[in-house]
């Protein structure tokens, strides 16, 4: 079985559990605190299996360990194939996978714990400043995902009448978004698409609220 | 043929010249300059092709639009197979595509353009707050790349005897690296692997310098 070491309020960590309770994979989920003990992440047994002291880190049953949730997501849809999360043509599957990189490369990185931590180390930025630091990043890259959904057919889902990579990447950055408390207004496709995902177990049962680590 | 909007400067561009080049793509590459005119990114005719006003955007011949790099490179990848910058075993990718998100999430989004200039406005940021920034994200983030690098066989290349897609996000980065004047002492694999690049064809005619576009 995967033991997916994660942290319960981690995106990276949230989109890994949507994935596998998508494909109905069982994983056995190891609570990682970015916080407690000084960063459990820091721990000697932790950085010897992921030496960049992040999570997800993915223990396969032979010991080999997997990094980097969008290397891990990729891996799970190539070895679980069904239901896919990708659509079957190409260029389909790089619309999907571009509105995956908007959440992951222009919207994730910037309200990550270390850099929110650097932002004060070495600006002196508040709370209040982080804040409107994660609201700008978010707010600009919501409303540049929301512009890859226009012009699309009315489906259910981002990309179709099932859930699949995109809702795997969107739905964790809306609860960032949230707790964050950016304005969503202006990305109302996003919200139906978010709302479509809320009735839908494998979402709930991967929300960060319902974790064994949960707070 | 693909019309490739980019810019010299860009490591998103870079990536994808190089990777075109490795599997001998003829692409026409179309300058966008980031900075001049208040940013060519920001005309209508631009951002009517990528409403994210960033590059590169990919046009293809039926006229349909590719953007953000990591799902281009996908698609390079799957729609020209040969020679593939991809193991052929899951695994092995997935190690692969974890080397390349180090650094399309953890370093390259923060130090991206935008986000130096929102640095400014928002903190107050001179010149050297802005590099020390950007040296400690990419000298955080190679030392996690050369260290998912540790323990492999010695090959020429990062996971084996031909350039792939580590090499693809690599070179851009390294270059950058040296842009803002990272110490590149405690990455000597990395080194290694960007020297052994330098000979190929494939990254020489990609590098910013030689570009219609360089400065």
């Amino acid at each position: 079985m995967i033991i997916h070491h994660g942290y319960f309020r981690s995106s990276s960590s949230y989109r890994c559990r949507i994935a596998l309770n998508l494909k109905a994979v069982e994983g056995y989920y190891r609570p990682i605190h970015l916080l407690k003990d000084g960063g459990q992440q820091n721990s000697e047994a932790y950085a010897a299996l992921n030496p960049q002291r992040l999570v997800p880190a993915f223990e396969l049953d032979d010991g080999r360990v997997l990094t980097q949730s969008p290397a891990i997501l990729e891996w799970i849809e190539e070895t679980y194939p069904n239901p896919p999360l990708l659509p079957s043509c190409a260029i389909d599957r790089a619309r999907v996978r571009a509105f995956c990189a908007v959440i992951s490369c222009d919207i994730h990185p910037l309200q990550n714990l270390r850099v929110l931590q650097f932002l004060t180390a070495q600006f002196g930025a508040d709370q209040e400043a982080k804040n409107q630091w994660c609201q700008r990043w978010i707010s600009d890259g919501l409303a540049a995902a929301e512009k890859l959904l226009k012009n699309r057919l009315s489906t259910r889902f981002a990309f179709g009448d099932a859930p699949g990579m995109a809702e795997v990447y969107l739905i964790p950055q809306m609860y960032s978004a949230d707790r964050f408390g950016v304005d969503l207004t202006n990305v109302p496709r996003l919200c139906e698409v978010a709302q479509a995902c809320g009735g839908v177990d494998a979402f709930r049962a991967a929300h960060p609220s319902v974790q064994a680590d949960a707070e």
